[in-house]
């Protein structure tokens, strides 16, 4: 174990997932089992700049692991872009005693604590936490699979009324540039079509599809659109499309956005065993004089991959997955 | 009992609520109780007009009582408002032997029935199924109790992100006439505000309490708007508004529309017990030869008002409980 | 107003249940809107003794509105039982300058807040809290809607297995006198049969009922037994006895008891309404000078009660939904 | 593919998991697909016995999807353990026509597959699914990342009694021979002690871990116990002891076993994708002329092990997780 690290901050930042608390929890904790100090800071980059922390301990955390959203809040924080908002974070860091930082986020926050990494040598460890599942070198970031799960259960209730009315769905979730989310609600919702922002014919599949359905006979469909699909149409203009084009299908077209209740909710079992591992591994990385990586987990392992790398973009997506569901759609 | 009864038709009309289902298997578990014949009507009126008719025995309704939506399917008849439309249904009624007809719905469905009942003097009873609560002569209608506790917790989701990020939100709820979805899911979801379609005044209420809030130093808000808000504005433009009018404030904003979530799910126990109470009533009210009446529950009794009576606009609300969630979002 | 109450102080006491969180923050909500102080007391009556006070304003209770169980905690307490308790209980109420108390509980809650009034002429004000139902004055007491949810839930996952193996089982549910959860929750999940406290011939009628379905073919059954029911066995007894009754049957029985799960969750929102009604009433009760009373709900008005009448062992039960389940389990 | 595959058959057997139905729904739907025929078999190998087959199209699974149990439902056979049931089984599947058998179960189901190959070399790949996790060759089994939420919202609700009172649970969830349940929902639910069979020394842990809580000054416990557990004592069992050797800590120790709704409720996200890449991979397997394996996910991806090393007991366990649980629970 590293001898000077004597007090580890930790920090969320950019939009909540499910799964946050559960990894500050597990940072504290491990602080806490190594007998070191841990030091909250609130509102993510924000609070670095204004001094907002808070010593945390195994107490501090009690009764977190199930609670959605981040207690240490998040914020956007437009003077951390600026180097005289770093320098000023720096400081404070430096003021506090703190030896190292802990920051539980997506791409954004990684790309900012890697220029805190660049200019200012500060030991920085990435915990990947966002609903999109978007970041290189993890199998899952944190509160993907809770999100999964409140997107086929708000599909399920869409599908009973669609099913009492025979009514033709269009579902729009979140992923701006990642499919993930549609893709794997769409199947686990049994959806007829699914939009992904991976695939630049999205349009043609729909129209495809909704004509074989048609054949089939059946009456009711769920569509998810993923909020970053490519067919150059929001969810809107697509329904005023497919009554325009079909308009002999006659369908009875409705829309839903399924917006922020995407983030919140309870983490499921997978995200807070998922945030536990993270939590003790970035704690553990840093004791071991591993810094600037962010932590993941592959094939059931927690691993490390440079938040330099981290923060590439990520261009492949689950082709088989998309295989299965044209299958299990027919 | 009446020895004239050996067949009853059962169909849901207009928009499909949490609990339909569970009111059908009462119906159908009465007359197999009774020992009567019991004929399901497929897609409402339009079943009627179409003699999409299937008999239902005990049986046919196994494991139906927990499902959203309704078996029979609902939907809406233009054909039925025409004079041609209900001699069709009116013969095809005949035709099938069937002596009374129960119709589960809302206002719209019982106004339909009030029209078979004044011209073809057809017994009909009907089931007070509405996620709105807005019909007259009953406490509850069935698919309420679910959807407020939807409702309820689809803002506990977005209550995760507002405290995280200090944000307002606007969260638009179902109720075009009738605010009992939004004041009771507002009250039990702790929101700062809500606006209400029997009051004309929830713009200067909202301003009021966006105010005093930010007075106390309150971080985030949740607001919620039933869409039948009498404000002249939606949920988007009330955003734009606060954006305007309290610039200073520099709130960050967001707006959620939970849109068709609200009428899915399984149903609550208590719309369950509801359901079993008003489908066995409905039965037996026919067999007792009282006709043309809606069944509702009073203080946990089920009881009866004329068709007539209870499609009547409704025009109270809870001033008690809107004075409740005053003083408990202080 | 009664001007001379300034401070009212507020506990929970006996098993938790969900709604007495929503409870406290509605007391909370209401003094510091009366702008009254409000304290506090931990562990129920013990905190009493214990003078474990803290004073709570409108923040303290942030965000508690959805969580279950108590943040003040509860306990049993002996030693108030004693007169020397109940004197020391007394003497930190009046050092701490409180004017007034509201007991969140049940009836054993009461009966210890009705020694208080009766020794020291103290005011108390009782909110019903008891996910039992079985309290006097009022329609419902908090935490039954959830745990009738909660019940109902649990049955559907059994219903699953149940099905899929054609298993008879034996599900033990709370309610030690009153039957209240077993028969709103056997009717809500579509029990074959319910056994409830308040029937002397429970087990006739299981056995009675065990035949017929035996008859119609039905393959798999859900019985629902109330822990304190009067058939002189516990549900392992019960399988054992119908194992050996009724042997030609040849029934794969599995027995299960629910147990805490029953206690615990987020509260509904019915639950939570009424919270919000009962807390803010027994304020305004207080302020009015209204003591020594139980706030209850009666036909959705907020009504009073005396805790005297309060305590007295309830009667009566639903024969009306009784008659119903026999009806819809046909 | 292989022209000699124009039918294949499906059943389920063993113990019922969330995601059957998904996975029974794909395998009826690749079928569909590839323009094969697909026959159900129903009550697994009794119904294999029974010649109790139906003819499976795309429509008989709708709405299935998220459906928790077995609409082919499950039972243990006696017969089919026998050399005259398994002649009677193959007897029936070839005068069906059946070219190609899939089995959705666990290790028994398989461990009678084995045998329909070693003696009648019919064609058989199997599809792992039970909550246990318990099986060679797959990371995950059908219904087991359901079971750990089932099992964690159960002890969420407790937690809420627990801390409430300052109890000690001792909480059993299911797992004979494993301890992933025990251990994933243990670390899942912030439990401060687990109990796991792959451990021999879970007793001593247990009184070590009271002892450290004590010191510590927690007021409440959440006990973990695999009912494979170890110690040689039961939940009950274990209470006692603790209350006998523990005598001074006054613990007040209550019991709760989950039991069969672990088994039950809609799949997750997760268990219906998984679902649906299995059994869409078993009918390409079988096409593609590949027999007598299990389908799996390693990774992410589909892969295949031979029966015969699937049926092996599994020894291996998480054993990064349980220090992983040690250090979160300090």
């Amino acid at each position: 174990m590293s001898k000077n690290i004597r007090n580890i901050a930790v920090l969320t930042s950019g939009g909540d997932a499910p799964g946050m608390n559960a990894a500050i929890r597990a940072v504290v904790r491990a602080c806490s089992f190594y007998k070191i100090d841990c030091t909250g800071v609130y509102r993510g980059y924000q609070g670095l700049l204004d001094g907002d922390f808070e010593n945390l301990d195994a107490r501090s955390v009690r009764n977190v692991i199930n609670k959605g959203g981040t207690f240490l809040k998040s914020s956007r924080c437009e003077d951390f872009r600026k180097p005289e908002g770093r320098k000023l974070a720096y400081d404070n860091l430096k003021l506090a005693g703190v030896d190292a930082l802990i920051v539980i986020g997506g791409n954004g926050t990684f790309t900012g604590a890697q220029l805190l990494i660049d200019e200012y040598d500060f030991p920085v460890v990435g915990i990947p936490a966002t609903i999109d599942n978007d970041i290189n070198g993890t199998d899952y970031t944190l509160g993907y699979d809770t999100a999964l799960n409140t997107v086929v259960e708000a599909i399920d209730k869409i599908r009973d009324t669609a099913s009492s009315h025979n009514r033709l769905f269009l579902i729009e979730v979140m992923g701006r540039d990642a499919g993930d989310i549609a893709l794997n609600s769409g199947v686990g919702a049994g959806a007829e079509e699914i939009m992904i922002p991976e695939e630049s014919d999205s349009m043609n599949r729909l129209m495809k599809s909704l004509k074989i359905s048609r054949e089939k006979g059946k009456t009711s469909s769920i569509i998810v659109v993923a909020e970053g699909d490519k067919s150059g149409k929001n969810v809107f203009e697509l329904a005023d499309h497919i009554n325009d084009d079909l308009e002999d299908y006659n369908y009875d077209i409705r829309v839903s956005v399924l917006g922020h209740i995407q983030r919140g909710g309870k983490p499921s079992c997978f995200d807070r065993v998922l945030a536990s591992k993270l939590g003790v591994g970035a704690v553990e990385a840093i004791l071991n004089g591993t810094y600037n990586v962010m932590m993941g987990v592959e094939h059931k392992k927690v691993v490390q991959i440079s938040l330099k790398d981290a923060i590439e973009p990520r261009h492949e997506f689950d082709k088989e997955l998309r295989r299965v569901a044209d299958i299990t759609s027919v």
